[in-house]
């Protein structure tokens, strides 16, 4: 039934529910799930007894890339998950790179998710019904002059916004300049959306606008939506409106 | 085991293994499911003999949304269904916005689904591991100035760029356009990829580059993603890096 060797796994916000059933039958289907601690505690129910899983912390996104590909390699049918869909800021692409670069002779399948975008955007109502822009706050892999020109371009052209990684203990700065950039192009009561722990305990919604976007409540488990020049508020919802005459 | 009277439905890009096991789960469990023939045809196989149905043709999406309401406004649990994720150019937002015109007193909900940009990206690899736009260039609803000023800002601003509804019989310039847009911003051999019927019958995958994108291969069913500065095509697939050093 698994034709591929390796499967990265978008296994979505965090519950079972939002899984692709596909994500799900091929979780339950290969011998070893390979994943970052809390993801692996998200699916841990559905872990069978005769399942193997190689489990690491934070930043050795590398390492278990490398485990999958030699478990791959040794025959192993493997699953390697990531939250939200493995192909936005997940592991989809560090996967395809470290098998190209090792020439490993293993077929790779990418398996999408829910990513926190979509998530983010069905808890808050209807946001991103019209063109948006996905831009991660975090400067580790990637230089602030290029997230800045994005983040400015989004703003002048009207795009919706969601921002990814907002902000953190020891990264703070990203968010407020981000709020500052909008508030140049766009009304102060435009409305912005956090959306916390997404579908997991703790779930936290919050409906704001720009000028009083609370800075201090996002977290690294934040996902951020600023609303184009159409959007508004209504019965505690964020909508944009696609451009029928209702 | 309802909770809510309405579900804005994602069904994801077509098949039923890519929809969430919410979304599957609710399908199955309400009075009636209302629905564009196309979508309906999607699921037929997992309607139970006492659910109703209503279907309808394109265009007719404001008959389907004000059906819908007035289903769950007579006491019935209804599915509204939309392909991809009813967030994105889907149903959500239509729905949230009549509901709330018409003051209907009905609790609503948004179950999100896979959308065309991550679907699209699964196949093709990885082509969406950074900051990217999702920009329709549909004008019937929006204006072409519009959506020039949001293409030349994500062009301009390095964002891979997912184009939704990019070409149809009857609306033919604006992807040979927006592909002039980005060769002035963009190396000609930056990878371009087109999927057409994703996970459907019929699925074809293109990977080519920006000067080479066979515009007449395009069309309404399809979805092109250009990537940014750094994507590269491989084994057939397009990778855009993260930023680790592999």
């Amino acid at each position: 039934m698994l034709t591929e060797d390796l499967y990265v796994i978008g296994i979505g916000p965090g519950d079972l529910a939002s899984m692709s059933r596909e994500a799900y039958q091929t979780l339950k289907s290969v011998d070893i799930i390979v994943g970052y601690t809390t993801y692996l505690k998200c699916i841990e129910e559905i872990i069978g007894k005769e399942q193997e899983t190689y489990v690491s912390g934070m930043s050795k996104e590398k390492e278990r890339v490398k485990k999958a590909i030699e478990y791959a390699n040794s025959g192993k049918k493997v699953a390697l998950i990531s939250s939200g869909d493995p192909g936005v800021y997940g592991m989809a692409g560090l996967a395809l790179e470290m098998a190209e670069v090792e020439a490993a002779e293993i077929k790779i399948k990418v398996l999408p998710g829910i990513t926190a975008a979509n998530a983010a955007a069905a808890v808050l109502g209807a946001p991103l019904m019209h063109d948006y822009a996905v831009i991660s706050l975090s400067d580790i892999l990637t230089p602030w002059e290029v997230i800045l020109k994005r983040l400015k371009a989004a703003a002048a052209a009207d795009l919706i916004t969601v921002l990814y990684n907002p902000r953190s203990s020891r990264r703070k700065k990203q968010l407020k300049k981000a709020r500052e950039i909008y508030l140049k192009e766009r009304d102060p009561k435009t409305p912005v959306g956090i959306v916390k722990n997404i579908s997991r305990e703790g779930e936290e919604v919050l409906i704001t606008d720009l000028e009083n976007l609370p800075l201090t409540k996002v977290d690294m488990l934040s996902t951020v939506i600023i609303g184009n020049s159409q959007s508004y508020a209504a019965n505690n919802k964020i909508i944009t409106p696609r451009g029928y005459n209702v």
